[in-house]
C-alpha cells in the first residue's frame, strides 16, 4: 500500500487557494499512483487559524471546502484536516477533525483526541476534543488516524497531562499503521525530540507511524515539514524535506525509501528563519523588506537572511549615521550591501538629532537627558525606516536580538520598529554562529569578518559598548537562556553557579522590560519559549521569588 | 451567621504585600464580629497571574503565603483564593484553589471545578480541574463554596460548555449557602448579566448566594468589585461599592441590609476606566503621566480621565502644534489643561518637521509621500512624548478611541505610543458621551463645548476631516461593534440592513490593521471583546468569508 504524505503550505485563512493547491496536491499522488494521500493538520484552513475560527461564515467556508474537496477524490482515498461545528449540542462548538475522501464523497469524520494548551497553542479555547481516535479501512488494510498531539505521550510532554493514551486505542482498535496529520513547528532541537517520540510510539504499539507536517511560516511559527515514515523497529524508512513542500511516498511495509538528510541545527536555524521571513513577507502580500544597517552583526544577518529569502534585489538597506557614528558602521553597511546585492542609502540623522536637541531645550530641563538623548536618535531611525516602508510599499523589519528583547537594551518605537523581528529569538551569542552560517553557505565572507570580530556598540554616545550596560554576551544568554526558556527561578540559576549579581541584575532587567516586549513585531519561533503568545506576562505585577 | 466579603485589590504576584493587606482585611472583619471572611478567587497571588504561575518559586509561595495567613485567623474562618500544586501526578500541574482557614490552621482545601478558556481567559493553560466542588461546616451551617466560573450557568455562557452543574452538585449535598469567589471583570452591561445570573442560580437551587468580586485594574483587565448577596427569592440583599476595596458585612439569612447603588451605565464606565488608569500607573511604580494634547475629544477626555484618576498635578499635557493645526487645536487644548489644573506645554514640531522633509527628499523620491507626510507628524508628536517620558519618568498615556484602532486611522509609533491606551475600547460615539459625563460628574464643562462640537480632524494636511477616509462615525461604530463584539461576517452586518459599501471598507480596514493593534498599548478593556488577550487574530491570513 502506497501512501503519500502532502507536506502543504497553507495560507491561513485563504481557504480557496489552499483547496486548489490541496486538489493539485491530490492529482499528484493519484498520477504516482497512490493509494492514500494524507495532508497536515487542519490543512484546508491553515494552523493555526486562532480566532478567525470564531467566525460563523469561516467554519461553514470550512466545511463547503471538505465537500468540494471531496468530489475530486476518486480512485484515491485524501485525508484532510479541517474544522467542523461540534454535533453535540454541548461542550466547546468546534472540533479539530479529519476528513476521509473516496469515491467522490465524505467517507468519515476523526476528531482530535488530546488538545494542547501549553506555549503557543490554544486549542480548549476552541475546540471539544473527541472521545477516541478511529480507524479506517482502505484496500483491506486498517489505518489508525491521529492528530498532532494525539501522537505525544507523557515522556514527550514531561508529565501525564490528559489521562488519555489515544495510540494504545488505536492499535488495541486493531491498526496496521499510525498515520498522524500534525501542525508541529519548528524549535531548534525538536525534530530530533519529534523522531525519538515517533520511535517509542512506534515501537510501543508495534506499528509503523507515518507523520505528516505542515510547511512554511504563519506568523510567528515556521512548520519545518521533515514528515517521515517510522517503522515498528524504530527505523526511519522514509524522510521529506525540510522547510520546503514536498510530496512523500512512503509503502508503509516497505524498508528505507527516499530518505532527506535532517542537516545540521545552524544550517536548520538558518533555514527556519528565511522560511519565516519569506512566507511572512508573502503572506501579509508585500514584495520587498526595508532595514536600517547599522554595520553591526545584527542588522547584516537579518540582511544576508533577507536578500536569501526573498531576492537581494527585494532588500532595501538604509545606513543612518549619527555624530556618534564611526567611519566602520558606514563602510562595514557600505560592503555587506555590495555583498549581498542589496539596496542602499546613506540618511545622515544629524539634521533631525539637531531638531529634537532644539525641542528638548525648553522640554527636558530639569529631566534626566542621557537616556531621551540616546531614544531619541533610535526613534528617528525608525521613522525613517517607517517612511520608506510608507512611501514605497516595503515591509520594514526589526533587526533587535533576543539578549535586546530580554532585557530591554532596545528602543521601543525605535530600532524596535518593523512588522517582523526575524532573530527576536536568537540569542546575541547564537546570531554570532548564524552569521558564520550565512557565511559559509555561499564559502564567502559576505557578512563581512570586521562585522563579526568588533565590540557590540549601539553608537548612541561616544564610546559606548554593550558591556558597559550588561553582562558579557556568553554569560547573560545563558542566565536569560534558564530564566525564559527553562523557566527557572534566579535562586535556582544562581544554584546552578551563576553568580548572584549578575543573575539578579539580567532577571530584573528581563521582568521590567516586558513593557516593550507587549508592543515589540512579530518574533519568529526557534526556541522552546519565544517571545509572543508562547510567553503571556502580566506588566503591572511584582513578583519577586520568596520575598 | 455573619459573613464578611472583602472585596479585595490585590497586586499581581506581590504575594507579600497581598497577604499583609488580607491579614488586615480579615483584622477588620473579626473586629465586625464576622463568623467568616471571603477574599475572590486567587486573591493571594492576584487575578490574572498568566505565566508567573509557571515558575517553580511562585506556587510555592502562594502555597507558604497561605500557611501564613492561616495563623492569623483564630476566632473566624477565612477563605482564601490560592494556586496550588496538583496532588495527583497527571493531568496539568496546577490548580487554581480555596483554602478555608480556622483555628490557626488550613482545615480544606477546595478546587475550581469550571475553568473558562473564553475571551480573556486561558485557565486550561494552567489549572487542572477539580471533580466537584465542596461544602464546609461552620458553626453547625452547611456552606457550599464555588469558585467563578463554577456559577455561570449554560443560559450565561450561551452554550452547555462543560457538562456539568457544581451548584446542583452543592445543592445536592446539603448546601445551605452559596459562596461563590470571583475575578469578574467589569464590561459594559455585565453587573446587570452577572445579577440576573445570580438571581436565575439562586432561585434554581433555592439557596442564598453571597458574591465577592476581586475590584482593581490589572493590565487590561478592571475587576469592579460590586460584590453582593441574593436570597434564594432573587431579591439583592447586600451590595458592595463598585470599583473600590470594601468590606460588606451580609447575613445571609436576613433581609435587605447594605445595598449600595450600581449607577448607571456612563457613570460606571467612567469609574472603570479611571480605576484602570490608576491601577496600571500605580502597579507599575508610576505617579505620573504625560499625553498628547490635540485640542480634540479624545486627548480631552484622556487627560480628564487621568486627572480624576492620580490627580491633575500629576497629569502633563504636551501640544504640538504642526503648520497644519487649526488655532483652535492650541487654544481648545490650553483651555482644557486650565479646566482640568493639569500641566502643559507648547512643542511646536515645525523643525522636525523641516529637517525630515529635507531627508525625504533624497530618500523618497518616486514613493508615496503622502502617507509618509502624514505620518511623520504623529511620529515626531510620539517621539516627543517619549522624550518627557525618559527624562522625568511619567507613563505616556495613549489617546486614541476603538474606532481608530478597529480602522488603523492611526499611526504606529505616533500617536498609538504610551504604555497604556485607556480608551481604546471606547468606540468615537461613546468618547462623546464620556465627555458629557465627565462634565456632568463636576457640573461644568471643562472638557470645553468646542472640543465637543467641532468635527474630529488629524491635522496632519490641510482642511482634513476623519469623514473624508471614513464612514460617519455612528455607522462607522454600529458595523465595528457587530463586527468585532458580535463576531458577525460582514454578510451578517449588510443582511442587517447596512448599507454593503460601508460594510465591506470597514471590515476590511478592520482586517488589513490588525498589525498595528498587535503593537499597540495595553487597552483597557470595557466591551465584550476588546482588542488585546480576548481577540487573537493572525496576521498574515487572507480569509474572505464565502469567496
Amino acid at each position: 500500500m502506497k501512501v503519500a504524505l502532502a507536506q502543504f503550505n497553507p495560507i491561513v485563512g485563504d481557504i480557496r487557494g489552499n483547496v486548489t493547491r490541496m486538489a493539485d496536491f491530490i492529482a499528484r499522488a493519484k498520477t504516482a499512483r497512490a493509494d492514500i494521500v494524507v495532508f497536515g493538520e487542519l490543512s484546508v484552513v491553515g494552523y493555526p487559524p486562532r480566532d478567525l475560527l470564531k467566525k460563523e461564515g469561516f467554519v461553514a467556508d470550512s466545511v463547503a471546502a471538505v465537500n468540494e474537496l471531496a468530489e475530486s477524490c476518486e480512485g484515491i482515498t485524501a485525508i484532510v484536516g479541517f474544522v467542523r461545528p461540534t454535533p453535540d449540542t454541548s461542550g466547546r462548538p468546534l472540533q479539530n477533525a479529519a476528513a476521509v475522501l473516496a469515491g467522490g464523497r465524505v467517507e468519515s469524520i476523526h476528531v482530535k483526541t488530546l488538545l494542547p494548551t501549553y506555549d503557543v497553542f490554544d486549542e480548549t479555547r476552541y475546540f471539544e476534543p473527541g472521545d477516541r481516535p478511529g480507524c479506517i479501512e482502505v484496500d483491506g488494510r486498517r489505518i489508525g488516524l491521529s492528530i498532532c498531539e494525539d501522537l505525544w505521550d507523557a515522556d514527550a510532554l514531561g508529565r501525564e497531562l490528559y489521562g488519555r493514551d489515544p495510540i494504545a486505542m488505536l492499535a488495541d482498535d486493531g491498526a496496521e499503521m499510525i498515520i498522524n496529520m500534525s501542525a508541529s513547528p519548528y524549535e531548534q532541537g525538536k525534530a530530533k525530540t519529534r523522531e525519538d517520540l515517533f520511535t517509542r510510539q512506534a515501537a510501543r504499539c508495534g506499528l509503523p507511524i507515518l507523520y505528516v507536517n505542515q510547511v512554511g511560516g504563519n506568523d510567528e511559527l515556521v512548520f519545518d515539514g521533515t514528515s517521515c515514515a517510522i517503522s515498528p523497529a524504530g527505523q526511519i524508512i522514509a524522510r521529506a524535506k525540510g522547510f520546503t513542500e514536498d510530496l512523500l511516498e512512503v509503502d508503509a511495509g516497505g524498508g528505507p525509501q527516499r530518505i532527506e538528510e535532517l542537516g545540521g541545527e545552524l544550517p536548520r536555524l538558518s533555514a527556519a528563519l528565511k522560511l519565516g521571513l519569506k512566507d511572512y513577507v508573502r503572506k501579509c502580500g508585500f514584495s520587498s523588506v526595508v532595514l536600517g544597517s547599522s554595520g553591526g552583526i545584527d542588522s547584516a544577518v537579518v540582511a544576508a537572511l533577507a536578500a536569501d529569502a526573498i531576492g537581494p534585489e527585494n532588500v532595501y538597506s538604509l545606513a543612518m549615521p549619527s555624530r556618534y557614528s564611526s567611519d566602520h558602521s558606514l563602510s562595514d553597511a557600505a560592503a555587506l550591501a555590495e555583498n549581498l546585492g542589496i539596496h542602499y542609502k546613506v540618511i545622515p540623522i544629524e539634521p533631525m538629532h539637531a531638531a529634537y536637541e532644539g525641542a528638548f531645550e525648553g522640554l527636558l530641563t530639569g529631566g534626566n537627558l542621557d537616556i531621551a538623548n540616546e531614544n531619541i536618535q533610535a526613534r528617528i531611525r525608525g521613522a525613517l525606516v517607517m517612511a520608506v516602508s510608507n512611501a514605497f510599499g516595503h515591509l520594514p523589519l526589526a533587526t533587535g536580538n533576543k539578549s535586546e528583547l530580554s532585557t530591554g537594551y532596545c528602543t521601543l518605537y525605535g530600532d524596535m520598529c518593523g512588522g517582523l523581528a526575524p532573530i527576536g529569538d536568537v540569542l546575541k551569542t547564537v546570531v554570532y554562529d548564524l552569521a558564520e552560517q550565512l557565511n559559509a553557505e555561499v564559502g564567502s565572507d559576505r557578512i563581512p569578518r570586521s562585522i563579526i570580530t568588533k565590540a557590540p556598540s549601539a553608537e548612541l554616545k561616544p564610546d559606548q559598548f554593550d558591556h558597559d550596560k550588561l553582562p558579557p554576551y556568553p554569560l547573560l544568554d545563558e542566565v536569560i537562556s534558564r530564566y525564559i526558556e527553562g523557566d527557572k527561578t534566579a535562586r535556582q540559576i544562581i544554584d546552578e553557579g551563576f553568580d548572584a549579581d549578575i543573575v539578579d541584575r539580567a532577571v530584573r532587567m528581563v521582568d521590567a522590560n516586558e513593557y516593550k516586549r507587549q508592543q515589540a513585531a512579530s518574533v519568529i519561533k526557534v526556541t522552546t519559549r519565544a517571545f509572543g503568545a508562547g510567553r503571556r506576562m502580566p506588566i503591572a505585577q511584582r513578583y519577586v521569588q520568596g520575598d
